[in-house]
This record gives C-alpha cells, structure tokens and sequence, in this order.
C-alpha cells in the first residue's frame, strides 16, 4: 500500500511523544530506586518497551525511526532520501517536544514533585559525574551499535525481518542498562532536546553533545555497514 | 474456522479473569517492594504477561480483547459490530469479577493479609497521592496509546501481524512501569469494576474515573487511525 | 521427520533436569533478596526462561512437556496416547531428581551453603505462611491457567504456533512473579518431586499437593478447553 | 547471497566487542546492587541482551558465534569447518579485547572508579566464594544447556529457527540468573580472556578455567546432540 507523507510525519510524531513521554516518565514518576520504584531495570525496559510498541504499532507506516540519528543513518546507508529525513526530523523534534510537555502536565500533578524530566547531562550533570570524554565516547559507542542492530535487523537480506521491533527495542533496553549513570543515555538528539528546552539551564546548555554524539555514532554505523560488513544496497 | 459465539464468550471472561487475579493478585500477593517482593517492575510485567499469555491462548478464539475500552474502540474504527461488542463487554465484567473473586480467596489464605485487591485510585487513594486531573490525563494518554498499539499491530496492513501479542502486552508492561504511581493503571475499566465491587468505598466511589478515561482515549486513538494514520478499513 | 522414542525420552530428561536446576537454582544459588540477589522477580524469569530455552530447543524432538500435567492434559486433550505420556512422566521424573542432585553439587561447594533446594510448601512451610486451602487452590488455578496458554498455543488451529514456546514460558514467569509467597510454585509434579527427594521431611510429606493439584488443574484445562472454547481434535 | 570471509571476520569482532563490553560494562557501570544499581538481573540481560542484539544484526553474515565454546562445537556438530573456526576464534578474541579496552575507556572516566572490568573467578575470586570445583562443574553444565539451546534452535530440523536469536540470548539470561555469585559466568572463552588480559593478577592466573570448563561442556553437548538426540546432519 502507498503511505501518504501526512501519515509518516504524524506516526513520527506520536511514535517520538510516546518515547519521552514513556521512557523520560519511568524515572520521573516511578523512579530509579530499584526497592520503592522501578529502579535502573525497569526506566530500560521503559525505553526500549516504547521502542518495541511503536515498532509494531507504527512500523509498517513510517518504519518508526522516532530518531533523528536513525533518519541520517538510513540516508548515509542509501535506504532513505534526504529530503524525506529532513520532514522526518522536524516531526520527532515536535513528537519529543509534545512528549516532555505531557510529561511535565502530569508528574506536577503530584505535590511533591521534584522537577526534571529526565534530561540527560555529563559531568556536574552526569548521574553519576562521568567526565565529558566517558559521555562523548558513551554516546558515540551505544549509538553505533544501536545502529548497527537496526541496519542489519531490518536489512533486505536479514529473512528475520519481523524480529526487528523486539531486537531493536531490546537492544534499547541493553544500551540503558549500562549506560544510565554515564549520561542517563540519549542515542537520540531528539529525546534530549525535549526534556532539555523545558528544563533549560545546564540540560540546555550540554544538549549540543546528545546531538553531536549520536549523530556521529549513527555515521560511522552506515559507513561500517556498507563497507565493511553488507555490500551498499541500491536506494 | 468458524468460532461460535459461546466460545468467544467463555474466552472474554477467561481471559479477563487472568488479567486480574493475576495482575492486581502480583501487587496483593507478592508486593511493590522491590526488595522483599516483585516490585513495582514486577506487578508490570504481571500486568503485561497476562496479556501475552492470554493473546495467544484465545487470540485465536475471540481476538482477545479482554477489556471493554478495546471492544468499544474496535466498534469505533470499524472492526466489530457494536452488539457483539456489548456481548463481549459483559463477558470481561464477569470475567473481572470472577478474578477478584478467586484474588480475595487466595488472598485471605495468609494469617496477616492485609485487605486490597490492587484497586485503582486517585487523589488520595492514589499511591503517590496525584490529583484527579493528573490520574484523568494518564488514564486517557495511556488508554490512547495502548490502543495505537493495538490498532497498528493487528491492522491488516502490518504483516507481522504474529508479534501482536508480545507487542501490546509488552505495551501493557511499559505503561505500568510508567504509571502504577499516579493511579495503579486501570485503562481498562473490567480490570478496575472487579476490585472496586469487592472493596468498596472509595475505589468504588471513584470506578467512574477508570471507566470514562480509558473509554476517551480508546475512542480518540480509534479516530487519530482511521483519519490521521491509516484509512479506514472497510468492516 | 519421525523421531525416535529414545530420543523424545532423553530430551525430557534433559528439559527437566534444565528446569529443576535452573529454576530452583535461582533461588538457592542467586537469592529472593532483590537488592543482594536476584530478587523474586529474577527466579520467575528463571523458570520461565528455563521453558523458553527448553521449547525452542527440544521443542521439536518431544514437545518439550518437562512436566507431567502437561503429558496428562494432553492425553485428557486427546493429543497423546496414555502408553507414551507414561514413558514422558518417567523421563521427566528422572530428569528432575538429576537436576535436583547436579544443584545440591554445585549449591554445596559453598561454605555457607545454607541447605534447600527450592522445595515447594504450604502452611509452616510455605514461603509466607499460607495455609493448605490457599495452596491447593492456588495451584489448581495457576495449573489450569498455564495449560490453557500450553492448549491454545499450540493448537493445531493457531496460526502462530511459533510463538508458543515464548508465550508458554512467560506465563510460567507470570505465575512465579504472583504465586512464589503461596507455595514457592509448582505447578508441575516433576518439580516438587525432584528437590523434595534430597531434602526429605516436611517437603516429602507435603508433595502429594504438588502432585494432586497440578494434575487437578491441568486435567480441568483440559475438560474446559475441548468441551467450551475448541472442539475436540482428533488425535 | 554469498558473504565473504572478511565480513564474517568483521562481524564477529564488533559482535563479541559488544557482548564484552555491554555484559562487563553492566556490571562495572551499573552496578549489581539491585536498589541503586540494575541488580543481578539487570546484568543477566545486559549479557543475553547483548546477544539477542546481535543475532538479529550479524546472524545472517557470520552466525553470530561470538563465542570460541560456539565454533568448537559447530565442528565436532559437522557444522563447521574447523579452519574457518579457527579464524572466528581469532576475531572473537580480538573483539573481546577490543571491548574490554573500550569499558576501561569509559568506565575511567568517572573520579571514583574502583578498577575491575567484570571478569571471571573461582576461590577467593568467586564473587560469593564458591570453591574451583563447583565453578567448573557450574562452567561445563551450563555451557552444555546453552550449546544445547544453541543447536537446538539453530537445527535446520527446527521450523521455528526465526527465535533462535531470542531462545539462545535469552538462555544467556537465564543462566546469568542463576550463576553469577558462583564464577561472574564465562561460558565463553573471549569473554573472559577479554576482561583478564586488562586486568591481570589472580584473573588472568585463572582464566585456564573459562577455557577448559566452556570448551568441554560445549563439546559434550556436540557429542550428545549428534548421538542421543538428533542424528548427525550431513556438514
């Protein structure tokens, strides 16, 4: 079937306002404390489950990139034109934009709600004060292989292509599982800047290396793939 | 193969009396402290395995729906008659009851049980004491979401269509994961009347809540697809 | 491709012997303590992933039953001869008490090893002191739960038969995730029989529950499934 | 299509780079305390993740192997070619190494770092104390179930070989779950010479284990795959 561009853009949008409003929710809501909240394990879970259900849900309309370092990626790889990642990349910055607004709507609801909505941040702004370096070279090293799961599990010569949803998803889950105290984990420029221009400050003011990491990271993962690993398929 | 319509019945309450003994029976019974218990990342996946389980246990029989806001917003998109959906929400009443019903004679089996059937709440019976219009907007966001994820995964156009069930019922895990503190997650209003009718006072005060939100944001998501993302499937 | 008898009867032997020593392994080797070990949530996934491995595995050499509920249901199902399920059950017996003797090795090149094997109990010797009735009927439900997910599934008229060995042992992590406070969980003869025969006393004299419920439950599943949802299939 | 030796080459340095340093890099970043840190679970399915992750992204270039224990077995199963085993060790070895590097990178990067990269140890380095025997009963046992599950799902006899990715990552779990405080779990050569060669001491003087104990456990369950349970399959 033929899927109109006006259906893309707001799959994007409603698949990106479901990943930050879900997986930014789980720590500001349900919390990090693995014995009064959901802790570590279950804020992973929370990213890479938002992943697997807009996947199913969405996947078969826009192929549910919900990031813009995906977007890039698939046009470094030939799978994609560039003029359809930029309409793809605004749609996730409204989506992620949209998904930290609703949060913010319904965590103030609680009297004694903190703040924060789950931005990410190194240094002072680490979790746990990993150095920008460790943040940068975190960031890089998770998107890349995050990419590479999407690039070989939805390549046109992988027959397991339905599994892609929960290997992606899942390997969202992996990448959170680690890398939460370097930089609470973005792999996804726009699942920091949503947090970041409601939080403002110090989130704002570093949201530049949760663009630059992630995108660099998803480059190198398009140029090892059709180098070193898949013959370049034709676009 | 043709199913009857006794079948499907016998399969609605089955199914939705699983989902609650087995969801709310994993906060009553083995506990939302994630030191000595499940934890709240537990009762999650308790919620959400019951729908995996039971997907492909009676999907085949009577899709599975386990959940009026579902049947009604199947009604909506065009996917089901609104007297079968009538037949089918009367069958996950009976079906709820019946698994609070079981819960409470498990339950009581324990010298210090404690009363509670895992009933949903707000304000001052929400768990972390969120307001009603907080417990409202989750209730209907999170209702809105599961639907897409509903509608998207068993649309004709998805041809991995087989993943349904893992992926609304890891849905199901992820909206816990997010949402237990506001509310304890209804967006399903069988899963909140079974309780509700055991304890009484004010979860049976407040059941309208886990009625009309989940009801609202199943009918919105049934009109965001049909209109925005796919067009409407001839029913 | 025809297996051999011989064949189905070590891959029972095995699936069982997997499943006593990993399943109960967890909560002897890793803990019930969810901030030290891996928490009553971690020993539900192990015996439902123990199912998970297990089907995919072995699957399709003997159906993977590592359960005698499971070979009587399916004889009451009209899915399997009475002379084979005999064959099945003693397999799994014998692959229980192996894995129940490999765990007690393993588990005792511990200085501290504080004895037990992951034995089910109720009343004194249940893990939070239920009583007797709510044991029985709590195993004759999870019992009757888990094979109508093991009927459904893998009936001949689901269409996502794949999916069963996933959908099978997660609903066995879902009824660890409610039911471990009850009786520790059995749900299968087999994996009461195995640990109760090492450590002897109260657990020996509690497993004709373990014996009588789950063979109780599986055979109504049975009744209810061929009689209610499906109709009869010839064997 | 025909992949070329060089990319199986390259896909199974970056896969066992990855497992290296996001199944390590789990426990050394993380953190196995399960209230501040992602627990003992959460560092099971940081390894088995990292393997359901990459099957679905290099299984259809070079298998996904990963794992010296792995290749061994595929040529006593008549599999494999054993000069082609000998250069997929080779890679595997070098990944490991390469992620161990990239983990100290990272892992160094935060002001309290306190050295480890989460390798392997029996005695006195057995992470609860448990004795050289127990861990290398514990060792071939459990690398005999995972090769088991591995020839299992992978049998050109399996019609559902689609899931192995996720029967054999999550059996990685599942024996995580269970065998962390024994060894830290190896199972795998490259992974543990990855971590011992960076740190040294009593981890390299006891890496012989997560050579032996892998690679025997593997090749029994070669040997009683091909005799007792399936026949042998033409190479």
């Amino acid at each position: 079937m033929k899927i109109s561009g006006s259906s893309k853009f707001i799959a994007e949008i409603i698949g990106t306002m479901v990943l930050v409003l879900m997986g930014c929710g789980s720590a500001v809501i349900a919390g990090a404390d693995g014995t009064t909240g959901v802790g570590l394990l279950g804020i992973s879970f929370a990213f890479g489950l938002s992943v697997v259900a807009m996947a199913y849900a969405i996947g078969h309309i826009s192929g549910c990139h919900i990031n813009p370092a995906i977007s890039i990626a698939m046009v470094i790889a030939g799978r994609m034109k560039a003029s359809e990642a930029a309409s793809y990349i605004a749609a996730q910055i409204i989506g992620a934009l949209l998904g930290a607004g609703l949060l913010y709507l319904i965590a103030s609801g609680k009297a004694e709600y903190a703040g924060g909505l789950g931005q990410n941040g190194y240094g002072d702004f680490s979790p746990q004060k990993y150095n920008l370096t460790s943040g940068f070279v975190a960031e890089v090293i998770f998107t890349f292989i995050f990419l590479l799961v999407i690039l070989g599990s939805t390549s046109s010569k992988n027959i397991n292509g339905g599994f892609a949803g929960l290997s992606i998803g899942l390997s969202l889950v992996l990448i959170h599982i680690v890398g939460i105290p370097i930089t609470g984990v973005s792999v996804n420029p726009a699942r920091s800047i949503g947090p970041a221009v409601f939080v403002g400050g110090g989130a704002l003011e570093q949201v530049w290396l949760f663009i630059a990491a992630p995108v660099a990271g998803a480059i190198l993962a398009a140029l090892v793939w059709n180098t070193l690993i898949e013959k370049r398929e034709k676009s």
